[in-house]
């Protein structure tokens, strides 16, 4: 069976659920192949020599992507051919694929990254967002005119931008998100997904 | 004639256009009535007592306002019956008004802040705005991907709340966005306009 594994500035995360600190994390109890990507610089230049550990980057074709798109944001997009595919977690990124051909996307702040910037801005705005905020009414207090403010336009644009197309989400944050796109999908496993679909690929 | 101030937490801002810094300001130089409203605490505190300086917040009917909303906030509300009020500075208020009502508005971070939420989530994000980005093309590198991010779901939410209202748009940055929002106009004054409008109800 193959062996997937998803490195983190954080985490090495594997596609059977395992997961294992990015800082003591010990090669050498790991004898099989296994496919990975990382987002990490020092272990994607660590594992180089490793034969045993492959590097999926190098099998990518990034004539439709750019250069300095984050590695599991590719492979999210890898797994879907027609859909606005989101991965919601510390950023929250939204891309759209047509026909298998990335068409572009963009970067939104993850919610808690939201959180700290009205903190930043005055301690006026220091409060949690409100996930059950209701976004058919405009809002009447400090703490839902920030949650409003952060959901809305969000949510709104990915409506407009989908049109027809499936809207699938990954990411620690996708259910919070879902919760307002009952009509988008969740899916915790998109960037193994994408993995193997360019294992197959190559094989 | 009536000289109005609009007291911020960096600035004394006079309707004639002089503005004076908060930290060193002298109210022994202006003997004569100003009418003021006060977003910086400790200043609202320290004229209570001046008797030339009214403060026009105890004049504003809040039943349609909330409590903690900031008083130049409401002041731009005051000034316009029917419209999307939008003050674009350190945060970006946007609020609806009908009838002379506030139906409600929500908050949305400033440029500056958003700049910054970025940078602190991963230096690779660490870019300014462009403000020349075409909001028709999906982006396809990491300063259109964050630029887009932050200005295509405020303006086309914007574009959505607006319906058939008036858009207009106040605060440093609102030229900027009125850069997307050509429908917009920009009124610079709408602060003081909102002012003048409550003294003439008091007078």
């Amino acid at each position: 069976m193959l062996k997937l594994c998803d490195i983190g500035n954080t985490n090495f995360s594997f596609d059977n659920g395992e997961k294992f600190s990015a800082e003591h994390f010990d090669i050498s109890a790991i004898d099989e192949k296994v496919y990975y990507i990382s987002v990490n610089h020092y272990w994607e230049k660590r594992l180089e020599h490793e034969e045993n550990w492959i590097n999926l980057r190098s099998f990518v074709d990034f004539s439709t992507y750019y250069e300095t798109m984050g590695i599991d944001r590719v492979m999210c997009c890898e797994a879907l051919d027609n859909a606005l595919v989101i991965d919601a977690g510390t950023a929250i990124t939204v891309d759209l694929t047509r026909n298998g051909h990335h068409q572009g996307g963009y970067i939104y702040p993850g919610f808690l990254a939201m959180e700290k910037t009205y903190k930043n801005i005055s301690s006026r705005l220091d409060v949690s967002l409100n996930f059950d905020i209701d976004l058919a009414t405009m809002p009447k207090n400090t703490e839902d005119a920030i949650s409003f403010g952060v959901i809305a336009p969000l949510v709104s644009y990915i409506r407009t931008l989908a049109d027809k197309l499936p809207i699938i989400i990954t990411g620690g944050d996708a259910e919070k998100l879902q919760n307002f796109l009952p009509c988008a999908k969740v899916d915790t496993n998109l960037v193994f997904k994408g993995m193997k679909k360019i294992i197959k690929e190559i094989q």
